[in-house]
C-alpha cells in the first residue's frame, strides 16, 4: 500500500470560504469572548492542523484499521503510533482549541474547533475518537462538577494527561437509556459504590494516557424509574489520592472489546464496574438525579461531533476518488464515438464520473456548510450572551433545531458519499489499497451512535418542531424564504432558487399534515414518517446554504479573470449549488406527497407476515 | 460468535409462490426440454439446497471472511472447509441443475438453478463465486467450443473436477475491454502462445479442483484494434496430455491476490500468462476474432448471477435483522406514552423498525420477482424455440431488456438493504457477531463487477431501448399497462396501481426526452442521465411484479381463515406491494422531472473546480 495513495487531502480554500466569506466569523474575532483570535490566527491554525492530519494522524489510519485495538491481559493497547499522535495533538493544542483558558484551552470559537476536528477525523476517525470522547467527558465536569471536581479533573483531561469516556449504554437497554440498571450506593463518605455493566464504550480503555475518567450514568438506590432517576458519576480507572495524584486501581474491568465493521483502531469496550464490589465514584456536581439533564445539555456538542465525522469521512472519500479520477486513464471520450484510435482519457472526462464527483462535492460541501452554520450559531449565542439575550436566544434556538438535522443528514450523506467514492474508482475502490472502502466501513457507525438517526428524527418531530410554540421552525423557514425571495431573479441561480421555494412550500404542507396528526392524537404516524420529515428539512437547509454560498461566489467572480484559480473555485460553488437544487430538492416535494398519503402498511402488516421463517 | 446468530435463513414459501403461483413454472414442467422435472422435484431440490446452504456452505461464511483466501508459495489456498463444501456441492448436483445432461447436468429450468444459486450465495457469497465462475467458463466452451474441446473440458468443468475462470480485465484497461493487450501468437500446431497480465480474476487459482481452466480474451498478432480484434482462448493451469489427462504445468502465474472490503473468502487474483514464454492456449471454437461476440452471448447469464447475488445478500441481511427485531426487547410501545412502568417490547413493535423491515422485504421480494421474471423468460424462450419462434423471440427480447435492469437494480438494492439491516440492529449490526455487516461489505462489489451498474445503464439507454425498433420497451410497457388497467379498481391495491400508472406515464415522458436528445445528436446527456433512466424502469418493473403478486395473493386470501399461516403470508404480499408502490414509485415521477430539466452542471463544471487540492 503506497503512502501516496493514502495521502489525506482536504480543501482548505473551501473551509476559508465558509468561515470568512459566507458565515462572517471575522465579525466575532478580536473581541470577547474571542479577543485573542484574528483571521490570521484562524487560518494559521487550520494550516497547521491540516499538516498534523497529513503527517501525523493520517499515516496511521490504515495501520489502525488493519491492526485494530487489542485487549492484552485486561488492558487495551491502542494501535501502533497512536500514543505518539496523542502526545503531539495535545502538545500542539489542536484538541483544546475551544476549551476554556482556565483549564489549558485556547478559547477559540467552536467553529474553528469543529473544522479542526473534521481534518483530524477525516485523516483518522478511529484515532480522533479517543481525544474527542475525552473532551466530551471533561466538559461535563466543567459544566456541572463542583469546584473541587473541576480543579481535580478538568485541566488534566482537557490537556490529555488523562483520557475520558461517556458510559451510557447497557447490554439490555440499548437506546432506551432510561432502562439503566447500573446502581450507585452511597458510602457515607461522599463517594458512591458503582455496580453494573456498560457496553459500546468508545475508548473505554487504552494506554495513551495515565488515567481514564469514566462519566457513568447510574441509578442511586431508591431513585425513581426511568430517565428521571438517573445520576451522573465520575469514575476514574485509577483512583486519586487526597492530593490528586494517582492512587490505587479502581474496580473497573474491560471485559471485552468488540470486533467491528469499521473504526477498528478505536477500542469499543464492554466495561464492568464493581464486579468485585470495589468501584468508587463521585456524583458529578452536588445534586442527585440530574444525570439525564446533564447529559442532554452536553449532547448537542457530541452530536455535532458525530455529524462532523460524517462530513469528514465523506470529504476524505470524495477527494481520494477525485484524485484517482484525474489520474486514471481509461476509455475514450464519449464525443469520440466508437473510434478505436481515439486517445484514452482520464476518467474524470466521462459524464457519469463527473456526475458522481459533483454529487459527492455538492453533498459534502452542503453538509459541511450546515455544520458551520450550526457552530456559528453557537459561537454567536455565546458572544451575545449577557449583551443581547434575545438575539442569543434566537441563535441558541437555531442550534437546538439544527443539531438533529446535522447529526442525521451529515452521517447518512457521509456513508452514501463514501459508497459513491468506491463506485467512482470501480474495482480499485473495493480494494484496501485505496482509502474509500475504509471510509465507507468506518462511516456506517455514525448513523447509529450518539442517538440513532431515527432518535434524531424523533427529537425533531416530537420536540424541536413544537419547542417555544414553533418559533424555531418559523425562524428556520424565514431564513429559507429570505434567500428564496432575494435571489429569485438571480442570473445563474434562479432555477435552483425556484426549487428551493418549492421545497419550502412542501415543508409547509408537511407541517400541516403533522399538525393534523397532533390534533387527532395519532401516535404512530409521526414516528413512522419522522426520518423523511427530517430529511426534507435537512435537504432544504443544505440547499439554502449552498445557494447562499453560490450567490456570494457569483458576486466575487465578477471582478476575476475567467480561468484564474479563484474564478474556477467560485464557479465550482455555483455548479454545486445548482446541481444540488436541481437534482436533490425535487425529492423534498416527492417526500411531502408520500407523507401526505399517510401509508400505514408498516403498521398494518402482521408480525408473522414479514417472512415465513 | 455463536453458530445460532449466524444461522442462514431463507423464506422458501416465498420462492414457491413466485415459481408456482405467480410465474407459472408448472406450465413448463413435464415436457421437453424439462420432461424430467415436475413440481415435486423442484420443491424437493429447493428444500435440499436450502439444507446444504444452512449446514454446509453457511457455517463457512464468517470463517471465509476472517481467514480469507491466502497465497502461499504461488498457490492460492481457499479458506478452511471450502474444499469439502465444493465436493459436496457437485456430488449433490446443485451447481449443475440446469446444465446439459450430456455433460453431467440435470437439464432443469434455469429459474430453478437461479433460486438455488440465491440460496447458496446468500449463505456464503465468497464460496459460491468459485463454482459459478466455473460454470460460466464451461458454458462458453459448451456454446462455442469445437466438438473436441467440448469433449475434453465440459463434463469435467460442469461436474467440478476442474474449475474455471473468466479473464477479461487488464490493469490499464479496466472496463474498457477493447483496450486489451494480452497477445496470442499462433504456434503453427493449432495452439497459441499467450502473453499478458489479467487482474480481478475471481477464483483465479485455488486448491479445490485438479485444474483451473481460464477463458482468456486476447488479441491475435495483427488483429484489428478495439473489441473486434479480440479472440477467446482456453488456457488451462495444467496442460492436458493427448489422452486428456493432466500433463505439465502451463506458464500461468498467480502474481498476487487482492485485499478487499468484502468477499474475502473469494480469491481475487492477478494472473500473469506467459511470463516465461511458456503459456499455451487453444482458440475457443475454430474462428478467430469472435471473442467479444462469444463473451457477449454469455454475459446475460453472468449478469443475472450477479443480480442474484444482490438479492441473496439483501435477503440474508433482511432475515437476520428480522430475527433480531423479533427477539430483541428494548423500549416500550409508542402507544404507552412516557410511562416508565410500561413493559419492554421487542423492537419489531416500534414504527420505524417496522418501516425498515417492510422496506427491506418489499425491495428484496421485488428484485427477486424481477429475477424470476427474467429467468422464466429464458426458460420459456428455450421451451418455445423451434415450436413458436415468434413467441420465443418475444421472450428473448424481454430477457435482453431486463438483464441490465436486474443486474443494476438488484445489486444496488442488495447493498442498500444490507445497510438498512445494520441500522435495524442498531449498534449490534456494526459488530462482526452478526451477519449484516458482512453482507454489506460483500455486496458493495456487485455494483462494480460484470459491467459496472453504469455500463448496464448505457446498455439500456444506448442499446436496448432502440433494439428492434423499440419493440422491447414497447412490450415491457404493454405489460405494465396491462396490469395497471386490469387492477385499477382493485379493492385493496388501487392506490398502488394508480401510482404504477403514474410511473408508466413518467416513463413515457422520459422516452420522449431521450428521443429528442437522439434527434439533436446530444451525446453527453444520455450517459449523464442513464442511471436514473435505468432506475425508473427497474422500479416500475418491480412495482408491476409486486402488485401482480399481491393481486394473486389477495385472490387466495378469500378462501382462507384470517390469522392462518397462509392468510398471513398472503397479507404480507399485499402490504409489501402497497408499501413499495406508495413509497418508492413517487420517486419515478420525480426522476422524470429531473431528467427533463436536462441539468448540465456536471458537464459544465471545470475540472479544476471540483476541489482546490
Amino acid at each position: 500500500m503506497s503512502q501516496a495513495v493514502n495521502r489525506y487531502r482536504a480543501d482548505l480554500r473551501e473551509l476559508q470560504f465558509l468561515l470568512f466569506e459566507q458565515f462572517g466569523l471575522g465579525d466575532l474575532l478580536g473581541q470577547p469572548p474571542f479577543a485573542d483570535w484574528g483571521p490570521d490566527e484562524v487560518k494559521l491554525v487550520l494550516d497547521e492542523v491540516y499538516r498534523y492530519a497529513c503527517e501525523v494522524s493520517g499515516p496511521l489510519n490504515a495501520i489502525g484499521d488493519s491492526q485494530g485495538a487489542r485487549l492484552v491481559d485486561g488492558q487495551v493497547k491502542a494501535p501502533a503510533g497512536f500514543a505518539d499522535a496523542w502526545a503531539k495533538l495535545y502538545e500542539a493544542g489542536w484538541q483544546q482549541l475551544s476549551s476554556e483558558a482556565e483549564f489549558g484551552g485556547q478559547g477559540a470559537p467552536l467553529t474553528l474547533q469543529n473544522l479542526a476536528d473534521e481534518l483530524i477525523s477525516g485523516s483518522n476517525t478511529s484515532f480522533q475518537m479517543y481525544p474527542s470522547l475525552t473532551t466530551g467527558a471533561a466538559e461535563l465536569i466543567v459544566s456541572f462538577g463542583t469546584d473541587a471536581q473541576r480543579a481535580r479533573f478538568c485541566e488534566k483531561m482537557i490537556c490529555g494527561t488523562w483520557a475520558g469516556t461517556m458510559c451510557l449504554t447497557e447490554p439490555h437497554a440499548g437506546s432506551d437509556v432510561g432502562d439503566c440498571t447500573t446502581a450507585a450506593t452511597p458510602n457515607g463518605d461522599g463517594t458512591y459504590s458503582i455496580k453494573g455493566a456498560k457496553i459500546f464504550i468508545s475508548g473505554g480503555d487504552h494506554d495513551m494516557a495515565e488515567n481514564v475518567v469514566h462519566m457513568v450514568l447510574a441509578r442511586i438506590d431508591g431513585a425513581p424509574k426511568g430517565t428521571k432517576g438517573l445520576s451522573l458519576f465520575i469514575v476514574p480507572k485509577v483512583r486519586l489520592n487526597e492530593d490528586g495524584s494517582l492512587g490505587e486501581p479502581n474496580d473497573v474491568e474491560t471485559a471485552a472489546i468488540e470486533h467491528k465493521m469499521g473504526i477498528n483502531g478505536s477500542a469499543t469496550c464492554q466495561l464492568n464496574f464493581g464486579d468485585n464490589d470495589g468501584c468508587r465514584g463521585l456524583l458529578c456536581g452536588s445534586e442527585e438525579h440530574q444525570g439525564i439533564r446533564q447529559m442532554f445539555q452536553m449532547m448537542n456538542r457530541a452530536r455535532i461531533l458525530v455529524g462532523t465525522q460524517g462530513v469528514a469521512a465523506g470529504a476524505g472519500a470524495y477527494l481520494s476518488a477525485l484524485e484517482y479520477a484525474r489520474e486514471r486513464k481509461q476509455g475514450s471520450s464519449v464525443k469520440a464515438g466508437r473510434d478505436p484510435d481515439a486517445p484514452r482519457v482520464p476518467i474524470i472526462e466521462h459524464p457519469d464520473v463527473r456526475r458522481m464527483l459533483l454529487d459527492m462535492k455538492a453533498r459534502i460541501e452542503g453538509v459541511r456548510a450546515l455544520g458551520v452554520c450550526l457552530t456559528m450559531h453557537m459561537d454567536r449565542a455565546r458572544a451575545l450572551a449577557g449583551k443581547d439575550d434575545q438575539r442569543a436566544a434566537y441563535h441558541q434556538g437555531q442550534v437546538d433545531f439544527l443539531v438533529p438535522l446535522f447529526k442525521s443528514y451529515a452521517t447518512d450523506q457521509g456513508f452514501q458519499v463514501a459508497a459513491t467514492a468506491i463506485q467512482t474508482y470501480g474495482g480499485a475502490g473495493f480494494l484496501r489499497d485505496h482509502p474509500a472502502e475504509q471510509y465507507c466501513r468506518d462511516a456506517k457507525i455514525f448513523s447509529i451512535y450518539e442517538g440513532t438517526n431515527h432518535i434524531q428524527a424523533l427529537d425533531l418531530v416530537g420536540r424541536k418542531l413544537r419547542l417555544h410554540g414553533g418559533q424555531l421552525v418559523a425562524d428556520f423557514l424565514a431564513e429559507v424564504e429570505g434567500l428564496a425571495g432575494a435571489q429569485a431573479e438571480h442570473p445563474r441561480l434562479s432555477a435552483g432558487v425556484a426549487e428551493l421555494a418549492a421545497a419550502q412550500a412542501a415543508l409547509g404542507k408537511t407541517l400541516q399534515v403533522l399538525g393534523g396528526w397532533g390534533q387527532s392524537r395519532e401516535v404512530e404516524l409521526p414516528p413512522l414518517m419522522a426520518n423523511r420529515v427530517l430529511e426534507m428539512f435537512a435537504e432544504t437547509a443544505v440547499a439554502r446554504l449552498l445557494l447562499e454560498g453560490a450567490a456570494i461566489a457569483h458576486e466575487e467572480m465578477g471582478s476575476l479573470e475567467a480561468g484564474s484559480a479563484e474564478h474556477t473555485f467560485y464557479e465550482g460553488k455555483v455548479q454545486a449549488a445548482l446541481y444540488y437544487a436541481l437534482n436533490v430538492l425535487p425529492g423534498v416535494r416527492s417526500k411531502a406527497d408520500i407523507i401526505a398519503t399517510a401509508d400505514r402498511s408498516p403498521l398494518e402488516i402482521p408480525d408473522g407476515a414479514f417472512a415465513t421463517v
